[in-house]
């Protein structure tokens, strides 16, 4: 009962910061969770200050706000803020991290049939620029990576580095990516994580996960602003004197005309040109998802997830898709009779906002499961029971009135 | 008389729309121009909207608003929609551009003793990691890139492409863009400019520069949001295959587990995730500049900054640094007994907005005159002449208070 009355206080609060929450029954948080005022409030009082004093000048007189991003985002991971860089999104923290490899004909890159499609696009590129090789680690018999099947890659192949989506885009599954840590560890293999999906909504400790490189988007479930993200960068990563190819005039200065001097932090990752708003926006994201606690409101986004996949499987038509031991606050699942973004339009009607998932989005997961296309609804800490009531009743009703 | 009452009258109106100049004397327009009222608008409603319906959906919502964005672009340097890309600034746009091309050992890059610092950077980033070869063309005797030199250069050398930034950030020289592009064309060489510091005060036609790639930044003459920018792709550059080594999902579909298809148009150079509220201001900048008139404004500006360079070069002490045969409206004067940027706070206290350039940002040009810091002020068509007469007035001021 007590707890009862906490939740519901807090949910009220949580709410009347979302002034999203009282248009829309957003129910698309991993595709861009619903901006709480804080962060709506420092990007415009930025925009605004740029505009009246200029852009450049606008930064220095917010210096130390500027700051403070770096080291709420180092909090909410567990580093310091030297650790950090600001990217525009988590692909290009992944860009910036990856390219610091000297890649050769032959190395092997693992990575997971799940990761995100970028990376599987970009990792084709690679092995017909550079000729490295890719390979997709084994799955559990449950989906997700088997850490032992990874284990086995390293002992054999010339592995260059392994690269994880915790969470891939397209489904729930949550990767055992501390698993996966600890034999990157034992045989000495950079390990790159991308976050995207976990941020916010997982807590995350670098130093449990031994990554190299880690990187996040601010626009999901961390609920900050599109366009802006960041990347970790480990202590080993920095010492290595990893940077990336295209290393920008913030990252390194230019010393003689045939040498330049790496920055000792992050910073080499990062451009010399930022949306200072945004990086703003992101300094009141992880903030405001300090206050609300990444565990406390990931296990109610994650319980109300469990509710809304239990309950859509069991409607006639309905193909709950997530697999994996713990699924995440992403639920996926295919409508039969429909095409998925005819429905998220049938939806969005209603006003109810979900995404649709495409078999290219997840091509080796998906296609081997025969899924075309399916519904991706992703619930967060702020929404409501009643909520998921009215995705269900308006799911069932659509469903039932098969599109072809 | 006439022309001065028209002046005075569109004066009014620049200045009534831009709100920062009643607050300064903005003479950092190569650094970030001052805002229009309609780009702050246009990225204020889209951030509240976003917070209101959610990100993804309302970029659905204004998805005739964020495609004229590219109309409004491409109506400014004379291409179609299909052949801009949109990107975070212009550094990612000459990465977009130069990662398309698989460097070989003993390539040569030809580019120039002024382009940007962040490039020449990476120019020997990608000596070290790919073994290209980096050639800086001879200059002119009054400075600026001798296009007969580039061509004695692309006759002997094996080279792959040029790079030239058409107005560096260091000075006011104004590169012949033009002729090298006629050079290009005669060799059949591709061509990359960087155009970051001429939009928006040089009127820009990819047609007449024969470029293969134009890479822009909003913020600067075109006075945009800081963190956008767009990158021109020519129809060679697209029917050559071109695309960038990390190519993202936007980019590219994912058709089989060993191939991806890339996007007809410049979509192949862009990420998937975008800032749409600076999508929509950079938009609402282009639109500004067309009205106003790249021509018209950029005269005035460089009028502006021709006064403003004869007079500082009078004031005891200081020198003018701007080289070539018809400099743009950017100034750099060296200070004597001055740190740069120790002057830019003292002007900062006057309310007088302007920059310092170090000499590694522009090292092999600065170097070789004994420069280690200048005052760089860069005036706009909305400056006004009273304006030009304090900085002037603060300027001999200073210089006669040594620093040091």
């Amino acid at each position: 009962m007590t707890n009862t009355r906490t939740i519901d206080s807090r949910l009220s609060a949580w709410r009347a910061a979302t002034p999203g929450s009282t248009h829309r029954n957003h129910l698309n948080n991993a595709g861009a969770g619903l901006m709480p005022l804080s962060v709506v409030e420092a990007m415009v009082d930025h925009i605004k200050l740029e505009a009246e004093i200029g852009g450049y000048e606008a930064a220095d007189a917010r210096a130390a706000a500027i700051t403070s991003t770096y080291a709420a985002v180092a909090t909410l991971i567990g580093t310091a803020p030297q650790n950090i860089a600001l990217v525009g999104n988590a692909t290009h923290g992944f860009i910036q991290s990856i390219s610091s490899f000297d890649l050769q004909p032959g190395d092997v890159i693992v990575t997971s049939r799940s990761d995100y499609t970028s990376y599987q696009i970009q990792f084709i590129a690679l092995t017909q620029r550079l000729g490295v090789r890719i390979v997709h680690a084994p799955e559990l018999p449950g989906g997700g990576i088997d850490p032992d099947a990874v284990r086995d890659l390293l002992r054999t192949a010339s592995c260059r580095l392994v690269h994880l989506s915790w969470v891939p885009t397209h489904s729930g599954l949550v990767q055992n990516v501390e698993a996966v840590g600890a034999v990157c560890e034992e045989f000495g293999v950079p390990y790159l994580i991308d976050a995207c999906q976990a941020a916010g909504q997982i807590p995350i400790d670098v130093s449990r996960l031994r990554c190299d490189y880690l990187s996040v988007t601010a626009r999901k479930f961390l609920r900050g602003p599109r366009g802006i993200g960041f990347l970790y960068a480990s202590e080993r990563a920095l010492k290595r004197g990893d940077h990336p190819l295209f290393v920008d005039m913030r990252g390194a200065i230019w010393e003689a005309p045939d040498r330049y001097r790496i920055a000792d932090t992050a910073r080499r990752y990062e451009d010399w040109e930022f949306p200072y708003a945004l990086v703003l926006g992101l300094g009141a994201a992880a903030r405001y998802a300090s206050e609300v606690g990444v565990a406390a409101g990931g296990a109610r986004a994650s319980q109300l997830a469990a509710e809304l996949r239990q309950r859509l499987d069991a409607i006639d038509g309905v193909r709950a898709l997530d697999r994996g031991s713990n699924p995440c606050a992403i639920v996926t699942a295919e409508v039969s009779g429909w095409y998925a973004p005819d429905l998220v339009n049938a939806l969005r009607e209603r006003r109810i906002n979900v995404a649709a998932t495409l078999r290219w989005f997840g091509l080796l997961d998906l296609s081997e499961r025969g899924v075309e296309s399916a519904l991706r609804l992703s619930p967060h800490y702020y929404n409501t029971e009643a909520e998921i009531d009215e995705a269900i009743g308006a799911v069932t009703e659509l469903a039932a009135s098969k599109r072809y």
